[in-house]
């Protein structure tokens, strides 16, 4: 059997190492476009600022490793051109050279990837304007800054150095992960970053309240975040910087550009060989990743996926879903029953020593499937023991179904512990739990690691005493002819207080109450939600129609929790 | 209805306050022998060290707390004396006082806890000898540790200070999870210390290959541990420290002893009040927590639990679980039908810097149970990306049913991301995942937070290769007559090879092959057990008898990993 595999980086190769383990007779030839196969493209920010230092760290594998280890034909400079599905071969153009050959295959592997988008702004080709997706990009970047900041050398050791440093500005464009990545790379190389996305929040698959905290944050560490408007042109200017326009009118002058507005799977071949698209735009697979082709598989960044929670169709880039498809065709073509259980969009970026991650969907994720039957809560729990030094709030917004309670979706921002929560929900998600089982979850506790009852617990109990209707809620924002009740204290108002708002601190609730009205729709506040749900209960069980204002005063503008 | 509660702190404290939220009327008495309800017991160790530097941050509610907020009537320094279940009142003493009374309920809840161990050992209770249980107890060592050391006031300004210094030295009785937590926080304060235990290794729930890596650990950071070994008697010494003398006829002078030999269920109520006690001498409840008189409840360490994994009932002296069961006794005495699920046993301790911790069944509560249908894996998978700087490895024990790859068990030591991946775990386990679920799983993964295929990925892939037979596995100490074949690069294998195995490198193993018998098994080694599977797929499809040697030579001494 022959096989051939296009792409030879997250998807292509571990398909590729995985089908010799399964089969020792299979001839496999691996050919890559660009000049490495097995590079950690998700590595690439972090070596434009020297926390990878060196490029060899980003090159996990190559061709003579394919060879020796694997009897693998690793082929890098030579890109597929042409599938010939009824010859079933496909053109091979060695770039070095320029000669194209032809290669029979009996099995054929797709993971060309998806490459950054390039819209045709004027001016997008003039140097200093980079995207992010290769090593020799990362390289591209790295000899910018250096040469840049030449005249730097040995200005360091002054003590003036801060102040005699001339400006350097670099423009992001696009605020999706890999651009804020860069964003705080270019922020450690001493760049002053503005990001410029279009639409109004960054980070798009979050959503944008929870987005809105990440903005704040970066904010903190100096990154300016220009959201809903546009690039239109990038001009030369006389000091050798490039002006950026925008559809708003705004210029911002740049030393370095990064263009980060997104990737779209790579379909040439695909289409030019007449294989199925999907409405998205990725190439249609089945759960053993085969194409409409059974012969030729498709696995990464170009294919569609499904989503685990929604059913839908969608495109999602990430190292792990690509290593794993990989690994599933090359069990099917190696003649096993392996199946693809769709994707998660389990997801997460590190920023400035804070992460923000998610899993499953987001509520417009929801909403955009038409599902009408979940619910929200907000929370701010701690990362680990409040009495420990070192606890930090973790910001999570939780999604459940209301009909039976199952887990449909979780977002976290924090300075700690948000990988382990997300991580926790996200097999708790892949296993169908129900917030009921959060509840019930037992996790790891000692001070320093958690609590005794951990965010994820805390996550499963708001969210069950909302379904069991202990805690009927309300959230900023929906239209209410409630009154609103505050419950916190006397010197938390003076810091910061809601126009309109009755004041009875928790503990004087119980002997106040009659204060309060029993026809009217009671909103309950607090700073997180807690002692609000505490007054819930008493309202409740003496007649009053308490709703606690889910996440308190804290998710009322979404600040506060990582940088205060 | 009158609810009482006895015992102040994780169960009893959580059962007040959540009874409260679901019913406003009933009257609620909390009595706590000690002189503070809701302290955090397991901050204890840290504010020995000064780590948790005020005392003031351990309590986290007090009787004043209790009453504005919930209305709840708690005393402290009031201890139950005796329970009349006829006529349903308990005899209460005040200690302050001497007095006492009796109380009736309609409703009681038994959460006395799990008091420290303490064997008549001659001179037990010399001065300078101490148990950590309560707030009173870590007071104690603070101040005889400040006293010991008051002749060093001023001395730290000196460049003298680190040889003027006198030798201080403590030793600890017992290697548990207490006993560790004070050792490390004994180093802290300068002490050299010695653990005792007589087990034949620390970390009783752990397996002892893993428990091997943590002794390691310490040893690595000046702790002595000496294992298999009882104290026998406490001495005075001339200059006023504590001889320690152990039946192997050791002696080990201290200036301080922390004695930490493990908790047992404090009975003697519910015993005296006649309530069915079980064989491991918990109180036996049923899962909505009542005991066999269902007007009496009883949670946290004083009861037995069903461990979810075996069945078996089992005592678990840790704080989610005493906290989830005070909260679901409160479900049930408002009149829900919440149950209890059982325990999994997760937990982690914190290490210097590094963690070990574990959920599920260990290897010998397997074997305790008769069962014989399980297989482990050993693996060392990185903390995060190994392209990225700080990734560490993690040693992973991870125990699964042969029978449906159902997860059982699993233990992690490592100096990053342990919690992480033991949370996720345990997550899986209550699940009932199998490991083809954990190679599925969809984690989180950005280079600083875990990999394409995360630690816990790799565990579910090793597993199920194992499982599907594609890797079938030896382990060291099996008996065997086989072949061993070493893959690693004759370099490794200068720093420590096998004696009597061949070494053929995996990049040779193709064309070498013939050099090995066919009609021999043949376990194969590496330095991980990666490796080693590589080279047993090619043997295998090549008619030869091979097994991977599980977790190679790692596995073998299980050292190297945490402190290399
Ligand atoms: C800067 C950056 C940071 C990232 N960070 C993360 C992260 O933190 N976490 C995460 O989960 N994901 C991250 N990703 C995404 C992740 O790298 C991708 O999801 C993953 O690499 C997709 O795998 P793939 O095999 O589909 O495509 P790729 O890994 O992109 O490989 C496709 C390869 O195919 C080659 N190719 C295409 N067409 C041809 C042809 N016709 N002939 C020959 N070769 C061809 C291309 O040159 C390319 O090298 C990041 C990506 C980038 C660029
Ligand atoms: C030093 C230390 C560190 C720990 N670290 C951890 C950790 O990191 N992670 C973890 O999960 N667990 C840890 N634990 C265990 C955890 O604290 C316990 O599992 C938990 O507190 C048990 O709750 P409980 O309500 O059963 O008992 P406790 O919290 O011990 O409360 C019982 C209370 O009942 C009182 N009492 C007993 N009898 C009477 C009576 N007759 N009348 C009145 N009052 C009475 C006692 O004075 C006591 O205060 C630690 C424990 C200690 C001591
Ligand atoms: C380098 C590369 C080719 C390796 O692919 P791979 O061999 O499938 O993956 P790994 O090196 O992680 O090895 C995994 C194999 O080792 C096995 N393994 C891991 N640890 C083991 C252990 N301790 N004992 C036995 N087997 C072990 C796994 O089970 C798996 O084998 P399987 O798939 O047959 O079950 C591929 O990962 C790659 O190209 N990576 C870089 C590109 C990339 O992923 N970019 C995006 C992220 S930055
Ligand atoms: C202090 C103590 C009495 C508090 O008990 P508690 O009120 O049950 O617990 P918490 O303060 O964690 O509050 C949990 C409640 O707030 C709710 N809550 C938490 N965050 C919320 C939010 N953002 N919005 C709404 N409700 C919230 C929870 O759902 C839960 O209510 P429920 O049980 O009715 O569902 C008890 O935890 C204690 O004594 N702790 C110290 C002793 C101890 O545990 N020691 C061992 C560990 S060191």
């Amino acid at each position: 059997m022959k096989v051939m595999i296009i792409g030879g980086v997250a998807g292509g190769a571990s398909c590729a190492a995985r089908l010799r383990r399964l089969d020792e007779t299979a001839e496999i030839l691996l050919v890559e476009r660009g000049p490495f196969v097995s590079f950690a493209n998700c590595g690439l920010p972090y070596h434009t600022s020297g926390i990878i230092a060196r490029e060899q760290d980003l090159l996990v594998a190559n061709e003579a490793y394919f060879k020796a280890n694997l009897n693998i034909d690793a082929r890098t400079r030579c890109e597929a051109i042409a599938i010939d599905r009824k010859a079933k071969t496909v053109d091979l153009r060695h770039l070095e050279t320029g000669e194209v050959t032809t290669e029979s295959y009996d099995k054929l592997v797709l993971s060309p990837g998806a490459p950054s988008v390039a819209p045709p702004i004027p001016g997008i080709d003039l140097p200093g304007i980079f995207q992010m997706r290769t090593v020799p990009d990362a390289r591209a970047v790295r000899e910018w800054i250096e040469k840049g900041s030449l005249f730097l050398t040995g200005m360091s050791k002054y003590s003036g150095f801060q102040t005699a440093r001339p400006k350097t500005r670099a423009v992001v464009v696009g605020g999706g992960f890999i651009g804020l990545e860069m964003a705080e790379n270019l922020v450690h190389r001493g760049f002053d970053v503005t990001v410029i996305e279009l639409r109004d929040q960054v980070l798009a698959p979050m959503d944008r309240e929870m987005a809105e905290i990440v903005e704040r944050h970066l904010n903190h560490h100096g990154v300016s975040v220009v959201l809903g408007d546009a690039v239109t042109a990038f001009t030369p200017r006389e000091d050798g910087a490039i002006e950026v326009a925008t559809r708003s009118g705004t210029e911002f002058p740049a030393d370095i550009v990064i263009l980060a507005l997104g990737v779209r799977p790579d379909t040439a071949l695909a289409r030019s060989a007449g294989l199925e698209i999907g409405k998205l735009g990725g190439i249609r697979v089945n759960d053993h990743m085969q194409t409409s082709d059974p012969e030729i598989f498709a696995v990464g960044d170009a294919i569609e996926v499904r989503d685990t929670v929604t059913g839908a169709w969608s495109l999602v880039a990430l190292a792990g879903p690509a290593n794993r498809q990989g690994r599933i065709a090359a069990d099917v073509i190696a003649g096993r029953d392996s199946r693809y259980r769709g994707t998660q969009g389990t997801s997460i970026i590190g920023l400035f020593d804070g992460a923000a991650a998610w899993t499953g969907a987001s509520e417009k994720a929801l909403q955009n499937a038409g599902r009408q039957d979940y619910e929200k809560v907000y929370l701010y729990p701690n990362s680990n023991a409040g009495y420990y030094p070192g606890a930090k709030p973790i910001a999570m917004k939780v999604l459940f179904s209301r009909t039976d309670g199952r887990l449909l979706g979780a977002q976290a921002v924090g300075m700690k512990g948000v990988d382990k929560r997300i991580s926790t929900l996200a097999m708790a998600i892949q296993m169908g739990a129900t917030v009921y089982d959060l509840e019930e979850a037992e996790l790891c506790y000692a001070p320093q690691f958690g609590s005794a009852k951990d965010a994820v617990n805390f996550a499963g109990m708001v969210a069950a005493d909302v379904l069991r209707g202990d805690m009927p809620i309300s959230h900023w924002g929906d239209p209410s002819e409630a009154i609103l009740l505050d419950v916190r204290e006397p010197a938390e108002l003076r810091v910061e207080s809601v126009a309109g708002a009755v004041n009875i601190p928790l503990r004087q609730l119980r002997e106040r109450i009659t204060e309060l009205p029993r026809d009217r729709d009671i909103h309950v506040i607090c700073r997180s939600g807690q002692r609000a749900y505490y007054a819930t209960r008493i309202l409740l069980q003496n007649g009053y129609r308490a709703h606690t204002m889910s996440g308190g005063m804290l998710a009322r503008y979404h600040r506060g929790v990582l940088d205060s």
